[in-house]
């Protein structure tokens, strides 16, 4: 088989656990990540980037396997003696995590790009996959709900989605330039697959196709790409994901999943429980592959990455 | 007796234990404080003020009586990892201690003063005794060595005190100003007497009577203003006191710190150790009064702060 150059595109939680998986299989030359960075924000002065952590924190081992964010042995001092000063309490952030947080604020105030932290944050955690923030620019999803506009961290952490959406503003898109180091690295590896994880497609994969030349660049990439649902059975995986595609008038369906994406996607991969429902996908066009989406184990996780992987296959050879 | 109205006037460590002593028996209609700020320093862009959380966290109960700075039962989780990230570790911050640092941060950058940042966390702490940085200003402590101009805690920390000091200036002191809110305090409490604690004399009590107005203030005091010395028998209790006197050309002893403070000063503590230094001090203009300054034990800081209110009734009424 000829070498594989996998670029993955991944939010949180549900992106980082295929992610892990992939990373299981292919080495550093054969895979590169795409995180999301809209929902980085400023909080007690940090520059924090919950999506970027999660996918660090998870390649390098390091994360807290209960929660999916955070780190592992992490312990609270730090969030308790705040609460005690009457700061604000309502994002968590554990003590280890904050040296993140301190080094990438620091780092970025001193001149670097979010790229370069990222990527000297990544190594020194014994990473050497590239991770490539889809953006260095600061392009953040805000959330329009009954409630009024909403930062993403306030309404996904502080109010725990309760909110009902309205619709999404991706507030500085139009100021924001695709990353130049995957630009870069697109051009050098010229990628046999991209694969877009299971992650929130508003809140975590939009944002990502918000960029400039970034949907384009999908569109036009003459490798296969393909998506993993995020949606099983009506139910999200992980998180919101469903809740909000109610809330905005769309079926909490793999399909509408499917067809958000369906102008530069070549394949689908969804759940076993949702087989019955492929045709629908393949009536928008798409190949479809079927496999466990869900991710329990770290078996699980290479076992997708793997379907995933073999997908693509079938689809570079038709 | 008539109500006493005390301010204490105090650095660090060494100051914060008379401070202890002190608050043992005065109740906070009784006593107030004004504190260095002039070591204070951005730090993994925190505004730390090291002396004002020594004696905050020394009253509350929270210090660490083994250093004698930062928390007690701290963890070290948060140094740990910015190690491992490679940032810069050379000032220890704990995990309990860096909320602290957080908190004033986000109020400073909100406008609040520092005066109104240390009432909040001091009160946060359950201390209601005024604390009054001296001044709102930055005044810093620049320190002049042998290898060219150090901000202070690079030296006192970062370089552990080893560069040769040839002299000190207090940056920012020319736009300084006298702490407004410890101006109105004076005003109302009219103090009946003043101490300055054990600090050193260069770095802790210096910044301090360099805001326009604090030297004025205690030459023109109408209650009797004394000293307890930080030097005991040409040692520094505590710190490179006795160190940068030898390297500035000042003898080593209690009479020359004595001697710094002459024109303010009404009487002078000096350690039992000492008592054969008393005419040194006497030949300067001083009342003198003999006491143990080593405060190993509580006991100990609440019998010198006992002393030292004696002296003050014994100069009151002459």
């Amino acid at each position: 088989m000829s070498t594989r150059r996998i670029l993955a595109i991944t939010g949180g939680v549900g992106g980082a656990k295929l992610s892990l998986g992939l990373a299981n299989i292919l080495g550093s030359e054969e895979l590169a990540f795409i995180v999301n960075s809209a929902d980085d924000f400023q909080h007690l002065g940090f520059h924090v980037s919950p999506d970027i952590d999660t996918l660090v924190y998870t390649l390098s081992g390091t994360a807290n396997a209960e929660t999916g964010w955070g780190r592992c042995n992490e312990s609270w001092q730090f969030m308790e003696a705040l609460r005690e000063l009457g700061g604000e309490s309502w994002f968590a952030l554990g003590d280890k995590d904050l040296a993140m947080h301190a080094e990438r604020t620091r780092l970025l105030a001193s001149g670097w790009t979010l790229t370069e932290v990222t990527k000297h944050l990544a190594t020194a955690l014994g990473i050497d996959y590239p991770i490539f923030p889809m953006c260095n620019e600061s392009l953040r999803t805000m959330v329009e709900t009954d409630q009024g506009m909403l930062e993403f961290q306030t309404y996904f952490v502080r109010e725990r989605c309760e909110p009902v959406v309205r619709g999404f503003v991706y507030d500085g898109a139009d100021q924001s330039r695709l990353n130049p180091a995957l630009t870069t690295w697109v051009d050098e590896a010229l990628p046999s697959g991209v694969i877009l994880c299971p992650s929130n497609p508003y809140v975590s994969i939009e944002p990502i196709l918000q960029v400039e030349g970034m949907r384009d660049y999908l569109v036009n990439c003459a490798a296969p790409v393909v998506a993993v649902s995020p949606v099983v059975a009506g139910r999200a995986i992980k998180g919101p994901t469903v809740k909000i595609m109610q809330e905005l008038g769309v079926p909490g369906t793999a399909e509408s999943v499917a067809a958000h994406y369906a102008d530069f996607l070549d394949g689908f991969v969804l759940d076993a429980e949702d087989a019955g429902r492929e045709h629908h996908i393949q009536a928008l066009g798409l190949e479809t592959a079927v496999a466990q989406t869900l991710m329990r184990s770290l078996e699980d996780r290479i076992t997708l990455a793997g379907a995933c992987l073999e997908f693509i296959d079938q689809l570079s050879r038709r």
